[in-house]
């Protein structure tokens, strides 16, 4: 007998090795640059992370998403022309011994990984009406930051690297993909197996940023009130 | 003998039984309003909860996000009246069987979950040259939305679901939680431990809205350009 679509089934927590897995994924995906291998990623790899992007929740089962995956050299030649024009307008907003550190980041990995993604939100799918969208019109755009995020994860238990370039105008990357004006890009990223991964965020390792402690970044029923101890205090898991 | 912090790290790819994990989180993910047990969360599980959120991306090691936990009763009475007043507002774009329809929906379980927690972004935070920022604000928007889905798929693996409550004015969550003004609500989660989730979206089941297939939303090179068949159509891994 079939059973109807979308009928409850039982779901508990996973396994103890099940929830390390997921929690090895989370902790140790990194935003890569420098440390793509040249294989070319197989096509039936690329489409178990597209299908994980996919099962993202998306506001009113929008599932705003596209994918335009991008190998061709000469793109990416331009893409890497348009991303050199505004990291030179970024870099421009640093002084001294800043400005040299910046000068100093590789921030793209775009001509050496082996497949360029663009993943876009288009803010007119489903129409004008999109259950749980009338309030924050974003939603859609949150949506696809989420599917990023799955295919994120899915690539670091495969063993491929991911990097989002955020660098570049808007009207470039929409010039070049031909994407219609209601076409949002949201992420744009490089793809490519990887053997080495940094331990801790790129930007840490090389004195730019560093992680936040999280207890400061909790509070309790309002901003600014101090959460418990009891949540944020414990040795990271 | 101290490593320096970030340095590289061998990072192939995870086990078949870890990938599998992986996926599994990810492809049995729901967005939760009905299955939720009363039982607390002990705290140490909402830790590594809040753990795996402050683990996302973020543009610039920016970390905009921050996490409120809800727990009193009275908030929550609040926030139910909010969502009451927004869903009226909602339920008025439709007519007809689809009214009625959205009116057997259930879109929250902002009562019956043991635990409220609201994701924000600081849209101020890092100052006013965040590295990666300087073409599109909205990255930080988006790091966040990434936070909320490395928490949703911990929390699958925890056997805890989350539902995103996105029907409600910004300005109610504004004033309920005290935000400041450059403070944004991304996120309006419920959790609470489920033992059944629905086998696929539920929008899907109650008839609201289906699944789209993939291929049609895979391009080459250009939007509106398909990919080849070997990216979309093998079968779902």
């Amino acid at each position: 007998m079939l059973k109807p679509p979308g009928g409850l089934a039982a779901a508990g927590p996973f396994s103890a090795d099940e929830r390390a897995a997921v929690y090895r994924a989370i902790h140790t995906r990194r935003d890569v640059r420098s440390q793509f291998l040249p294989e070319p990623l197989p096509p039936a790899l690329v489409q178990r992370l597209l299908m994980a992007a996919h099962h993202a929740p998306s506001v009113g089962l929008m599932q705003p998403w596209n994918f335009i995956l991008l190998r061709d050299a000469a793109t990416r030649a331009r893409l890497l022309a348009a991303f050199e024009r505004a990291n030179a307008a970024a870099a421009a907003q640093y002084e001294g011994p800043r400005r040299a550190l910046y000068d100093s980041l590789k921030l793209q990995g775009i001509a050496e990984a082996p497949l360029n993604l663009c993943v876009t939100c288009d803010r007119s799918r489903g129409g004008p009406s999109v259950l749980g969208r009338a309030q924050t019109r974003d939603t859609d755009l949150y949506s696809t930051a989420c599917a990023v995020q799955n295919l994120w994860l899915a690539a670091r238990a495969e063993g491929v690297g991911v990097g989002w370039v955020s660098i570049v105008e808007e009207e470039d990357l929409r010039e070049m993909l031909g994407l219609p004006p209601e076409v949002v890009p949201v992420a744009w990223l490089c793809l490519g197996y990887v053997a080495e991964l940094h331990e801790g965020p790129e930007l840490e390792a090389r004195g730019w940023a560093r992680r936040r402690a999280l207890a400061p970044l909790v509070f309790e029923e309002r901003w600014g009130a101090p959460a418990g101890p009891e949540f944020t205090e414990a040795p990271e898991g």
